[in-house]
């Protein structure tokens, strides 16, 4: 209901006070926006062209392996071919770490496997593989609690109680299981570490993903179960004899290797205004093909950026920022952050959500742009996008540029109830492409663009918001 | 509409055609028979118990190893402490297949790991893999037409349009593709061959399930992809360009093993009177832990057993075939039929098609027993049962017991919309269960077995039927 309110209140604003809206710098009638974002909604096959292109030709891509170099390679190509200015390609080395053999079995008193997968920076337990006692936390601050010592020689087992969530805030909520749980177990002296995997799916597709362990610490091994064998596990332990379980994991870190940024512009006509940034990632974990994470992401910015190219030139820069390696530490954002920090920049945005449909947007910019942000508003209505009152964030990828000078941001927050079903696993395939939403956030993505690239005002939220 | 008018004339015969009831020997009444399946809908764990416990305790259990055994010994304890008469196990010896390692890569033009199973009976291509040019063939008709010496050192890949089916009847249509063609692409000499997988999901779980080789065939490497691998080839495959992959199977034949039936009873009253047998089977694919394929007929017919048991000695005894080695070649159903040809049977049951809810009734009866079949249609319509025409035709497991002795066979169907979702794959287990539609299963089963077990007419159709 507070949504509705609010809706409500910004289409109020946009009716009774035109002074609002005339006061602004003058940008594209609304006319042209509304029949970009429809003509978005109606038929769009480049988004889902790229996102099929990137799964069937190049699929897996982990930052910093030969597969996101070839990833690097069709990107360049494909934005070259859809006719996008400036593209080009920005390396940096990257330490990479990389999957080996993963298996896991319970040795007694129910023998039976279970399916891994390591977590990103996982030590390895070595070809031989470890076999010991299970310790079993129900949560992370069960873990926490364990004292010291306590863990030797043991291999510690983290569940959780994930829910699937609309916003995705669960991630934040149970994630650290898999953030954390590994670098806590570590220094508690475990031998190595499982946890059921961050997700809400039951398919016996363990979800991977980064973990980090502090200075100092020895990563040990750390895994992910499939969800229905962390219940299985759990189902196991609750008959209340002691579980050894045997695990194997030898993943390597193979040192220094290249990465890169894929960057593309769609040219303002006033080179003084300062740019905005549009990003996505390209790469992706290792088990999938990164169709929802992230080349979802990729298809709708590329697609926006194409319709806004399609209208008279926009008085801002457009930049497309298809990062590398965000996955396994936002190498791609950190490197960008740097290179461009002299660079003026307005704005940046982010798809990096998968491909549900959006559903709310959320701003950060100066209190002078509420005219800009009511058009917005109206111009996403029909597409069944609310405002809220959250303060827009960014995505990882634009989290440096962000940082570095204090950008305006429009987050466009997409549908995460299935994120989470397919987020880091094999699972993660075009087939999950849903085409209807994917067209429906290049429409939000192509008239939020059009309002923000025209739009001449300041789009720096002041130092105090 | 025709299943509607069926039920609607079955309870008009019941309600207007009294004599036609009461000709018929006397069973239990219809209050007690109401009753017990009332009880068993509102509430009964020993199905699920019995699912729970042997994806807990034991897992996947295939057919000849170690697993199977295990699961005997758990079945037999189970059976026994629940209370039922003559619980024991009969061994067999059969030849058993296991699977080795199992690998698949596109090699060109776009590398990319594919999930892969073998399936059963599939030959080994060594520890060195096989690598050659894929041969497309979308359909098993397509492949039945290539020319013999066409596949010479290629790699067929079979592909179909499995569609979800109530009634399963699109696994016999798109079957096929795995049953015999692995047997015709080696008749035309391919080096191996993949498969898209018999299934209606689209998860990175291939299924597995048996393939035959004609005698004097060498049986070559044959393997099914998931299904979003399988289009994922296919998109690979429309790019027009020679499509390489290198496949690894090594499973292997480990000559013969004990196998071996579970068998336990409700005693009848009258030991004159053919006994009733109901069955499901006790082993599972290897992928999975066998939680619909098939612990959960043997929960539902151990709880309807049970609620048999629960009433006055029924005049037939029930007997309960918990079949050895279904999965693998129907090992223990015909050792079954060849071990009890001589012991008078007159009717087979079978549960193995999931966990979802039972929404049709066939029979396969003689003509004098219209009166109990009406009186058990009347019974299953409160369950939304509704009778069918087609004839009933028993289950894998007690089909050689039905060809030996013409048994008569009243068979409950149940919804299979999702089965094929899960089956022969990884994913098949506990979760996927639902409490409720369980619990309608042994309602359906305890109302039937209750009025079958106490009827003492003639059971086996007429031979014209």
């Amino acid at each position: 209901m507070k949504k509705n309110i609010e809706l409500f209140a910004a289409a109020s604003a946009l009716l009774l006070t035109p002074s609002l809206v005339s006061a602004a710098p003058a940008g594209p009638k609304t006319d042209s926006v509304a029949a970009l974002r429809d003509k978005a909604l109606e038929g769009d096959e480049v988004a889902y062209g790229i996102v099929e292109g990137l799964t069937t030709e190049i699929g897996p891509r982990q930052g910093g392996t030969q597969a996101e170099a070839r990833a690097r390679i069709w990107a360049v190509a494909k934005l070259k071919a859809l006719g996008f200015d400036n593209v080009r390609v920005e390396e940096y080395q990257m330490p990479t770490w990389v999957r080996g053999a993963e298996t896991a079995e319970t040795i007694s008193p129910f023998p039976q496997r279970l399916a891994v997968a390591a977590l990103g920076n996982s030590g390895s337990t070595g070809d031989a593989g470890i076999e010991a006692e299970i310790v079993y936390f129900p949560t992370i601050d069960e873990l926490r609690a364990a004292p010291d010592g306590s863990l030797n020689g043991k291999i510690a087992f983290v569940s959780h109680n994930m829910k699937a969530t609309q916003d995705g805030s669960s991630y934040g909520a149970f994630g650290p299981a898999r953030f954390v749980g590994p670098n806590i177990a570590a220094k508690k002296g475990a031998a190595a570490i499982v946890i059921r995997s961050i997700g809400t799916d039951h398919h016996r597709n363990p979800h991977t993903g980064n973990t980090n362990f502090d200075p100092g610490v020895t990563p040990i091994p750390a895994g992910a179960l499939s969800i229905p064998d962390a219940e299985n596990l759990e189902r196991m332990i609750a008959r209340g004899k002691p579980v050894r379980i045997k695990l194997k994991l030898t993943p390597q870190n193979i040192g220094m290797q290249t990465s890169g940024n894929v960057l593309a512009e769609v040219k303002g006509s006033n080179p003084k205004l300062p740019i905005i940034v549009i990003a996505c990632h390209l790469d992706s974990w290792d088990l999938g093909t990164g169709a929802i994470d992230d080349a979802a992401g990729c298809g709708i910015i590329g697609a926006a950026a194409l319709h806004l190219k399609s209208m008279d030139k926009p008085k801002r820069t457009v930049r497309l920022l298809w990062a590398g390696a965000e996955e396994v530490g936002i190498w791609g954002g950190r490197d960008y952050g740097e290179k461009h920090a002299g660079e003026p920049h307005a704005l940046a945005m982010e798809s990096d959500f998968g491909a549900g449909k959006v559903w709310a947007a959320d701003f950060r910019l100066p209190a002078s742009a509420a005219g800009l942000r009511a058009q917005i508003v109206a111009a996403l209505a029909p597409l069944g996008v609310v405002p809220r009152r959250e303060l827009a964030g960014g995505g990882a990828d634009v989290g440096a540029i962000i940082a570095a000078q204090k950008l305006g941001i429009i987050d466009l927050q997409q549908d995460g109830t299935k994120y989470f079903d397919l987020h880091h696993t094999p699972d993660d395939t075009l087939d999950k492409i849903d085409k209807a939403e994917l067209r429906q956030n290049v429409a939000a993505w192509a008239a939020t663009l059009a309002l923000v690239a025209n739009y001449e005002g300041e789009l720096k939220p002041e130092p105090a918001q």
